[in-house]
């Protein structure tokens, strides 16, 4: 048995209580408290130096980095955040103007989302940069987005561009919290997850819980001009493709609504989210596997995306 | 301007909304989200390996120590814990087993306190194991305690018996959560605070709010066997007085009540928990700065408990 197998064997043995919803397995843990028409959001995330972030990344970036990853899971089930902790756990020596820099880069978005900071702590990790975030926010009883409920036939959309985060861009993306909420409002949303493995491996995550599969049409791919310019410029790099398909932190939406609707969903995320690019980018089925279809057929797709340590 | 000094500047400007009650500054943070007779409290707190635990303490009690902390912070709000999530940022060599037996530690505790354990994360911190929990919880919304609010008179009371903690306690330690729940219930508390820095450090917390200061009785000041055994046979170790004054990580219930109450309070409490010694070990002064008295009189007490890294 290996380390990640041991980790999945214990999920499902952890203790639960009548409060919650969904615990381990979606993008948040969902918790019912009572509210009358809110149930509560609960998420960690944490970014490491050296594993999520090169050493060298400026600070202010880092910080944005650590709270954003946490609010895109608040993205991808609809839900509005509400306050978030922050666990700094800071090498031996450190530049104070550093940490104020991370404070600096996740206020500046904690401020746009209407996020209060309310605490946290410091503590010691002698070698490296930790940093933690808490998150908690609330979702509609009523109207909210998991990994699991796609139907054979869904229609799968994904927003923005996909590829090349590495260059830049997982440093300084915006989570897709406006744009969640207003799909899971506006649609019947059959199943939503942001995309922080890559397409590849986190669509498994939306066909896996229904034993579905998925066809993607190659062309229909919204390739970023990050992972084009990757491909022309770095010797042995990925195909912009396989890039699109593999890299991870997109932080974009990825999901699914049935295929009736989906004429209808893209004319009002025109009008509503005229500068962020939705595509229909392919359609779930009843065969499993992931399949890319282009004039010559459908082929299966093996490749994941970044697979993180669990 | 040191490192912490920077902390402290920092966290005043942190952004807040209008469902923060209480922010960084108290155990935990204090939300209201308009449930109509609860409020949430909300917390994390990490152990690092080599900081917090030696990298050789059974993983069981590692397991259970880290969930233990956080559950201590909402015991010193009068809460109910209701759902944590666990971050564990693991080195790049680790053994499976240790890993399901820190769980088992957290599971054991989890499950007498009928606290969810509804996911979390794994990921990689290269060269020592970190664990980070999450946690929230409920408290009245008319009846809590917190760290603010004591006052001239007031009587002193802590929970158990102080110092020698790092000789396992630490470890081990069941966190007062039906005790600081039953005090809330029970009385008008004025402040309470969790004891982890020290006695001596922790009741500054309750002083320098209101600026007042406290006059403790040396002789009522409960001390541990461990610290009364660590002092005979470590040389060079400190008195059992000043182990149970500034060992910290005693995690023992520190709390204020009008000097009227405290007959009643002490009676009542041996009612309900014969097993655990409560003791009212001096009172809240106007004079600021903590005084120790004895049969010779009073002396300014300088000291400080472990002091946190901030």
């Amino acid at each position: 048995m290996n380390e990640l197998e041991l980790l999945r064997r214990l999920i499902p043995t952890l203790p639960s209580n009548d409060r919650v919803v969904a615990g381990a397995g979606d993008d948040c843990a969902v918790l019912d408290l009572g509210l009358p028409e809110r149930l509560l959001l609960f998420k960690t995330d944490a970014v490491v130096a050296g594993v999520h972030f090169e050493a060298d990344a400026p600070a202010v970036k880092v910080g944005h980095k650590a709270l954003a990853r946490a609010l895109s899971d608040i993205a991808a089930m609809g839900g509005t955040p509400v306050s978030a902790l922050v666990t700094l756990a800071l090498p031996r020596e450190f530049a104070a103007d550093y940490v104020a820099e991370i404070y600096e880069g996740m206020t500046a978005l904690a401020q746009r989302h209407k996020v209060a900071i309310s605490g946290g702590e410091t503590t010691t990790n002698p070698e490296r940069l930790l940093i933690s975030i808490a998150l908690l926010g609330t979702v509609s009883r009523t109207r909210w987005a998991r990994r699991t409920g796609a139907q054979v036939g869904d229609a799968i959309f994904v927003t923005g561009q996909l590829g090349g985060s590495r260059g830049g861009r997982h440093l300084d993306f915006e989570p897709r919290l406006a744009e969640g909420q207003w799909l899971v409002e506006s649609f019947e949303l059959h199943s939503m997850i942001d995309l922080s493995d890559g397409l590849a491996s986190d669509l498994r995550h939306l066909m896996e819980p229904g034993g579905l599969g998925a066809e993607l049409n190659k062309a229909s791919i919204p390739v970023s001009r990050a992972a084009r310019l990757q491909a022309k410029q770095l010797a042995g790099a990925k195909s912009p493709l396989l890039a699109a398909l593999t890299d991870g932190e997109d932080f974009e939406l990825l999901f699914t609504v049935a295929s009736r609707d989906a004429v209808a969903l893209l004319d009002a995320w025109k009008a509503r989210f005229p500068l962020l690019p939705l595509t229909c980018i392919g359609r779930m089925t009843r065969e499993p596997g992931l399949r890319l279809r282009d004039a010559h057929g459908a082929q299966l797709f093996t490749g994941h995306g970044y697979v993180h340590f669990a």
